[in-house]
């Protein structure tokens, strides 16, 4: 049996002392020159390839520095069915540089549906009676617009595996608020939706006082995102919008709890292209991207806390 | 240059006299007994081929009778790489047989992550300047929650290429009240998004008054589903929930014009597994119940007014 999935977290963040979040969101633009050239028949096999080529490389590259990478699956997805072989292969190389893994796919359905979603992140399919692991992540994100009874079976499957879910209420996009902020019963939709989250969340608790059902809350928001940590104060948070989105270091504080615990800050364009394409060291680029973002967000939010302990 | 979607819809509605969609939801445990034992070895390979097979059956058993499918991703997902060849050959057996498409995947995301997930569904994904189709769908499921420019690359997507979107409106679930029935400004959530899928819709008409943009409102509550129709006289509906879950004919009714166009009502479980999985003759189940669902719903919904057009 798996420990539970915020234990296993939080032990990933103390160890490397900080809560960055890699984001693996390949573009094939935007991709080292040379790497392209090598995969240059413009075939979607030869796209897959290369993202995957450059996601384990970028993977190789953090493992050292931050806990967790969050492969998006759109950018694999675009590749067709290889490019969901290279997400495969991309969760599987994460796993064996001991990093944790959030597969952002921003999955929903219902009941036996949900199920079958919820069974490719976590628990593996079952064929009569045998299980068979398919994406094997730490934590998939997940939309709640269709509520409960779709919710949950994300939650069971979770939970039979010590895996997490990062349910998204308030989201980093310009648009979010269309829906999102619509006020209802003197509150906004996103806030009913934390207070759903925190009721899954608290079914669940760590020792460490952390649940397994976590938020997403952009960064582009701080207000919210103070609002929301008041509403949910076990639950961790996926904050996105950091960096290239126009988050800024400071606007991520009120994500983490006082001890620097509670959030994870994602980055991926900031981080995973740093560099131009033309680039011959590009590799250096990444690093130096990663242990600026590390250095910016520990000077100004509680995840100062966490360096060295 | 493609037809608009609505058009091509409507004649191939109006070409078999129904609006009856066939959802392909293969699940193993379900599946004819003989075909699996044709694919036992048990694995997620295996479980992708039988599915592919017998998705691929069910294809060209409905083909002369109904005028769309609706392959579901997760079962698809679930068989991991091998599923996803799996769907894109379901995808592709279906154009063949000349049945339109809508992939059920309920994608969601913001921004150029929106785009690789519409560009995969519909236009192609683009490698230095050369486009290749992926999934190729003639309409895909997104849901709204993220706001009007997490769908808007959605819709630029589609209307590239002659596509349709069917947006989450009220789900056919027993919890989808949760979040969507929350009353904002007088009125539920659902009614604001089917507000936002007006404002889409209308954007684009084709030259039968129908627009790209539909809704998925579930047959499980008649109520709403009249009340949505008036909100959106121009969109087409997908209504789920018809048959296994709970919905009857004539809770459909209201979906529908009185000239019995404007809607596609799904049955999955009621027609692909129409039969014990031990009956060697299990092709004539899935016909004959094609066959009563098409009778069911035109006796008592506007869409008998098709038949024999």
């Amino acid at each position: 049996m798996m420990d539970h999935f915020a234990d296993r977290l939080n032990a990933a963040i103390r160890a490397k002392g900080n809560a960055v979040c890699v984001g693996l969101d390949p573009r094939w633009e935007s991709l080292p020159l040379a790497l392209r050239q090598r995969h240059g028949d413009h075939s979607l096999e030869a796209m897959a390839r290369a993202f995957e080529e450059f996601s384990c490389r970028i993977i190789d590259l953090v493992a050292p520095l931050v806990p967790v990478v969050k492969p998006q699956s759109a950018f694999f997805e675009m590749c067709g069915p290889a490019g969901m072989t290279a997400q495969l292969r991309v969760l599987r190389h994460a796993h064996a540089a001991g990093l944790l893994t959030i597969l952002d796919a921003k999955r929903n359905d219902i009941a036996s549906t949900a199920t079958a979603y919820a069974d490719a992140a976590f628990a593996g399919s079952a064929i009569a009676g045998t299980v068979h692991p398919v994406w094997d992540a730490d934590a998939l994100t997940i939309n709640p617009y269709l509520g409960r009874d779709a919710v949950e079976p994300f939650i069971q499957s979770a939970r039979l595996s010590g895996r997490g879910l990062f349910v998204l209420v308030r989201t980093s996009n310009p648009g979010a608020g269309q829906f999102q902020d619509l006020i209802c019963d003197g509150r906004p939709v996103y806030r009913h939706v934390a207070e759903a989250v925190s009721a899954w969340n608290r079914e669940h608790l760590a020792a460490s006082g952390f649940g397994d059902v976590g938020a997403v809350v952009g960064a582009t928001h701080p207000a919210e995102l103070a609002e929301v940590r008041q509403v949910l104060p076990e639950a961790i948070f996926l904050v996105p919008g950091y960096g290239a989105q126009g988050g800024a270091a400071r606007d991520v504080a009120p994500a983490f709890r006082d001890d620097g615990l509670g959030a994870i800050v994602n980055s991926s364009r900031g981080i995973i292209f740093a560099f131009k394409p033309e680039q011959a060291d590009w590799e250096s680029g990444v690093v130096q991207a990663t242990h600026k973002t590390i250095a910016d967000l520990a000077a100004v939010t509680p995840m100062g806390r966490l360096a060295g302990r």
